[in-house]
């Protein structure tokens, strides 16, 4: 695409070109001086092409230009493309103007390059760089394509892409982990989940999906824990926990089946494979696990929740890498969860477990308006809190059920990174509050 | 899609099913009671089919249940296919058993068929009725096409999809509509806008967009403001104001053509007509459009802001529904505006108006630190607050431009609505705060 600062993006420079005239814009990504010879290799959002500057070859100016560039410096470049079979796509681009647009100034707080490392929170601080390194450029390319697959998926299925309010009045979830919010001199606070409204909107266009911010005020910090996240959710009328299951499944198989075609060269630049699975996945019932758990060694009894420890254990000894576990104890799961008819105890949830990190939780829904109550009464939550929901269980509730799935969890099993706060452009927790 | 509860959906039962049995569950949205015949208007996420019962056809069992049906019950309905050229597409279901899921009282405190009419008010308080209404399931699908064709057209011209953070340490547009969050003990605020965020991240990746929510604070309550709203926002390094322009009108081409395409039945149940445009766009100036407010007998001068009657009559006079003004006085933008190099008067900056509404904003924005440093310094802002955000400008900042959309003010123009409440599934304004 054309603009005021350029004919062509670096990638689309081919042998085809070779001859022509372009006008390229970027960052000055790498300088190689080989005495008679400087290689530049340039970098914008595509991709990079290489400028080759030889005192044969280019003007007076273009040599001055060329000796003053600092890596990162924003650069425009005029040029012809020539073949060179030692460049990148057998291209380069021998430059008759080069215009300085903002020089950076050096040193970098950050190698872009990538040769020199730096750790987690260097490279938070320095995000605006480091999101310029290979790495993390490809990662943002496989989080881009990964979200158009979600969306194409849900929308092939009959899911409608819905926002629902992110200030809500009371908690959804009970009351821990809530940021406050100041609301026109009301107290209200960010939602946890779009939980109770996408119920409501399932209960009005049946199938349903959104992706967008949660907030939990978690205290510790967590390889997988944010305070602000990503969730992708889904909630649809007539489905059952099992139903949604499948869909989540075909969903993960679509996403790596799409990846593994389109993100070869991404997955390279990240070393990482991508996890070979089959649908169905493998289920395992949340009392099996805990038996398991118990043969194991871990003191954990029926009602106790899994953690990373017990996640990671139970995934090496059942030899899974992606699986469900099912029908949770209904006193551990939040008051909208189904319990199952056969057995009131257990309830029709489960959880997608990559490794030793939940991806997923979902469930079916209670839609009896008793049961409901019940369920919150149960809790210790004050029912009427939740009027403004439980009032749509007169007016046609439907069964139904859905799930929520976290988006940086999900990254860390497609890009291969082992902390979800890498894998996110501007992580918010208790200490980040900037960039 | 066949799940627990159903083997079809609604719109898919047709003639080539004649004789086949089917699984429906769905909403009760009518009930004829013709004497010897009854018809049920049976509704689910997808559409509607009839089922028609007659003493000769059903069973007892059948009979007793349906006369115990209520308006929006839920129901799942086995039957058999049958030809009938009176029903919608020239089919019928006639049932062997109907469940009911959910029982609906009555009366209904809102109208789901939509023969009674209610105030916005009452709607807003029945929502989830409400949504269940023809015109409102046809403003979610399109707006559903819409946000499709957005990210389709912007990832064909390069664009990445981002999420940048929601819970920030300062104002970005200066210090009025904030809402604080208590973020840890720590004062922050909601968002209202993803700008300083969006326009890091064209300096990392160069072209990026995002559809999320942001916040303003709007004291007042007007059919054009909410609380919490939905902003379409892109940012590009490597283009100025003219070039986002010519993204924009673009991307609005196709989203017209896409809706007029695939949506001709959702706009003939909305009585709308999608306005015809040709790009480009008219574009005025700012200038341009003071002189003939002026000429008009407004009380209006170089500097002034142009509030809705300004628009409305400016687009009156000039007859054009869709079109861009452009080159507004740089003391009126937001800080990081970039004026124009010849007259620093004036700026590098648009809105696109669809007769009395702003739908974007969008300019060339700064990108030299000290012109920064000076915008600042004028509009009297502290520049300590924003050294997170200028401290990249060392490293690297390339030329860059962008605007943001207001979805709900681009569904006003699409499904013909007057309210930006209407299409928002559950707005949030000064008085409300649920459902």
């Amino acid at each position: 695409m054309r603009t005021s600062y350029k004919t062509v993006q670096c990638k689309d420079i081919v042998k085809d070109m070779v001859g022509s005239s372009v006008v390229l814009a970027g960052w000055v990504h790498q300088i190689r001086d080989l005495g008679g010879k400087k290689f530049i290799i340039l970098r914008d959002g595509s991709g990079f092409v290489q400028i080759t500057i030889s005192k044969d070859s280019v003007n007076e100016e273009v040599l001055k230009i060329s000796e003053e560039l600092t890596y990162e410096s924003v650069v425009q470049v005029k040029g012809v493309v020539k073949e060179d079979p030692r460049a990148p796509r057998g291209v380069e681009i021998v430059p008759s103007e080069i215009r300085i647009l903002n020089l950076a100034s050096k040193p970098l707080p950050l190698d872009v390059s990538g040769k020199v490392s730096a750790d987690l929170d260097t490279r938070l601080r320095e995000r605006v760089l480091d999101l310029r390194r290979n790495e993390m450029r490809a990662i943002v390319r496989i989080a881009d394509t990964t979200l158009r697959v979600i969306r194409d998926t849900l929308r092939s299925m009959g899911f409608i892409e819905v926002f629902t309010p992110k200030i809500i009045a009371t908690a959804t979830e009970g009351g821990a982990n809530l940021f406050p919010v100041i609301y026109f001199g009301r107290e209200a606070f960010l939602a946890q989940s779009p939980q109770l409204y996408k119920e409501l909107l399932a209960a009005s266009l049946e199938r349903v999906f959104e992706i967008g911010p949660a907030w939990r005020a978690e205290e510790s910090d967590t390889p997988y824990h944010l305070a602000e996240f990503i969730s992708v959710d889904i909630e649809a009328a007539f489905m059952d926990y099992e139903d949604v299951m499948k869909i989540l499944e075909k969903l993960i198989e679509q996403i790596l089946t799409t990846l593994r075609k389109e993100h070869e060269d991404d997955l390279k630049i990240l070393k990482h494979e991508l996890p070979s699975i089959s649908i169905p996945l493998p289920r395992i019932k949340y009392t099996e696990a805990i038996e398991i758990l118990q043969n194991e060694g871990f003191n954990i009894k029926f009602g106790d929740d899994l953690g990373t420890p017990e996640l990671r254990a139970l995934s090496l000894k059942i030899g899974h890498e992606l699986y469900f576990i099912t029908e949770f104890p209904t006193k551990i799961r939040a008051f909208y969860t189904k319990p199952m008819d056969s057995n009131p105890e257990l309830s029709e949830s489960f959880d997608l477990v990559w490794r030793h990190i939940e991806l997923a939780s979902g469930s079916s829904r209670i839609h009896k308006k008793d049961m409901l109550i019940e369920a919150l009464k149960s809790r210790g939550l004050n029912v009427e809190n939740f009027q403004y929901f439980i009032k749509w269980f007169d007016y046609g509730m439907p069964p139904h059920a859905g799930w929520g799935l976290g988006f940086s969890r999900l990254l860390l099993m497609l890009t291969g990174r082992s902390n979800v706060k890498e894998v996110t452009l501007f992580p918010r927790d208790k200490k980040r509050l900037t960039p």
